[in-house]
């Protein structure tokens, strides 16, 4: 079904759809080719939410290529997502393709919405424009797990985010942990927080560490080239705070980027008013630990964040496990030992069988430095 | 120096000295290969202690390449260990590359005994021949750390061989350890043990586990097929049992292959009434807790032992770190967590800054099925 030029056009329409990786959400990565004769005629992504979807970048540069006439025929579009066919901040898409006569539609993955999936293609087809779907279909879908999760259970894709030592130690056990992991790994926790909507820490690391949680532009290393300061999205800085006991002297109120504040008992008044404006809090239910019940906190991310980053201690690490919140884990390794009386990694239950241990698999594993990135999968 | 040629003849000659990894201990590993036109005509390797040195092999094959004549004009000789100059079990190598008038002999690597080194290449040299000595010295140390460090030290050369999970937990809190790694790993392990002189483990684990501690022919993967079951070295097995606790009814007794049991205490009479004939004791002095005192055990094992396999818990490993005497770990790291429940991968002291910590390199890294082997050397 799929020839060799069908495939590398896909191909080249889904690397272009990463360029948006850090910029687009919370609308997804889309990347989209145009051709004709086989030959590329127009490409183009989507680079942020309220401008252009991609499949309007690549027309116009067909249109462009062909000098200029709002017809191209013959032509053959990939798009790695469904094409929209509502109207929202822009046209439809698919309304674009028709309109310019595109003759082929090839679509790698249908929108993960169930109330709008298939419409554009259906809008196509009724068009009379030839739509073949699911090409590079997998590959498609890793670009956008976040918004691919989220559209289709409401609730966001979670990564837990680990640095640990060989023997899987997170600190000395007097809390000194500058620094298990090299620069190389740590630019690279920089990069994983820009492509994040929201990183939620616990309030102990809060108060122990004093963290900013932002993402630094000159502490990205090579992306720092490609992506303006002003380009950065910070991710909402959420902090689980059971029993409201943050103040506002905290480090990380100092840097003006979104926090949200979660809590299960309220904050004084005095303390509310003490916060800025870029400072919202919400109340959530407790567990039966008294700490923020996880279900509703995921519930209220899903309303808006796709990805979710857990910076958090082994508890709250565990936890998200534990309760299968968390999609994956990468984990920063660094070649020391530090032996028994070091911090552990992650608390889970005391488990008596190998059978009821959490199943995890290898996605991708890489040198950064000294250390070693692991990119885990966590099967639920 | 050296011309390309040289370095591939020399090369080719450690490949071959590799070749004796499992058979020639206590001897080292050593390989010949003799040109003449820089063209291989000879080549050889050390099988066993006892039976031929590498030279013998390759000048046998070179006189029979040349139509049987002893005399081997315009003929250069690559060596990985300078050629012996005592007559041992056989004639001194030196003597026969003189005899059969080598014109030049390359070394990689001097003896390491101080006793003898440079005494081959003196002898080599005052019969006119051209010596050039370095060539790939790294390379040809590394294939008998053990018989270099012993000859050097009179010290064996340590590997802590350990596995866990990605947290750093060997097992369960219960003790459940199988399996965390893989068929594969377990595979490695046995041809790990098949390499070593002496695998040196605690009463605590013997107690618990109840291992074999011996080399499985039909576990050996691959290396089965290249190593009769004869031509198996069983690496002596060391059991530290301080205060004398062991029984004969262990399963390492009934399995016939060499044991030694360290104890700080005797064992009864009666006990050692039990014993079958390839059991040996000795006694030693413990530490200041109570234990079989490191530098006893290993000035004792370097009598005879060029490489040690400590597989051991963490208390004991910890020991052999934290006491100096480790040149390497091999940590089998399965794709798992077990969680802050499950037991500690090492015991270390208390470290309260980072620069405290062991210092370690990592020189090695390759998968095995799901697991990770990671070779770790530890600087001292």
């Amino acid at each position: 079904m799929w020839s060799i030029k069908d495939t590398e056009c896909m191909s080249r329409a889904i690397k272009l759809a990463r360029k948006g990786l850090y910029t687009t959400r919370p609308n997804p990565c889309v990347g989209c080719v145009v051709t004709r004769d086989d030959k590329i005629i127009g490409e183009g992504f989507h680079i942020k939410a309220g401008g252009p979807h991609a499949e309007v970048h690549a027309l116009a540069m067909a249109v462009e290529h062909v000098g200029g006439t709002d017809k191209l025929s013959n032509t053959t579009a990939y798009v790695t997502l469904e094409p929209c066919s509502h109207y929202g901040r822009t046209p439809p898409c698919a309304e674009a393709l028709i309109k310019h006569g595109i003759t082929r539609v090839v679509v790698a993955v249908e929108d993960p919405n169930p109330q709008v999936s298939g419409r554009g293609i259906k809008m196509l087809r009724e068009a009379g424009i030839q739509v073949d779907v699911g090409l590079l279909k997998e590959e498609a879908s890793q670009i956008n797990p976040g918004f691919m999760k989220r559209m289709q259970s409401s609730l966001p894709w979670v990564t837990v985010k680990m640095a640990a030592s060989l023997d899987g130690k997170t600190a000395l056990s007097n809390g000194v942990s500058k620094w298990i992991t090299g620069p190389e790994s740590r630019r690279d926790v920089q990069r994983l927080r820009a492509r994040h909507c929201a990183l939620v820490t616990g309030v102990e690391t809060v108060l122990i560490d004093d963290p900013s949680l932002n993402v630094r532009h000159d502490e990205l290393g090579y992306l720092a080239d490609e992506l303006g300061c002003d380009e950065l999205h910070q991710p909402l800085r959420v902090i689980l705070d059971s029993k409201a006991r943050l103040t506002s002297t905290a480090k990380l109120f100092s840097i003006e980027s979104p926090i949200l504040l979660v809590s299960c008992l309220d904050y004084s008044l005095a303390e509310q008013d003490l916060w800025p404006e870029y400072v919202s809090h919400i109340r959530l239910d407790s567990d039966a630990n008294g700490r923020v019940a996880l279900a509703e906190l995921f519930a209220y991310l899903g309303q808006s964040c796709n990805a979710v980053l857990i910076e958090a201690g082994a508890t709250l690490a565990g936890s998200v496990i534990t309760e299968k919140y968390a999609d994956e884990m990468i984990l920063y390794q660094a070649m020391k030992i530090l032996g028994s009386a070091g911090r552990n990694l992650i608390s889970l239950p005391d488990y008596s069988t190998m059978a009821a241990i959490p199943s995890i698999e290898l996605i991708d594993e890489r040198k950064l430095g000294d250390d070693t990135r692991l990119t885990l999968k966590i099967r639920s």
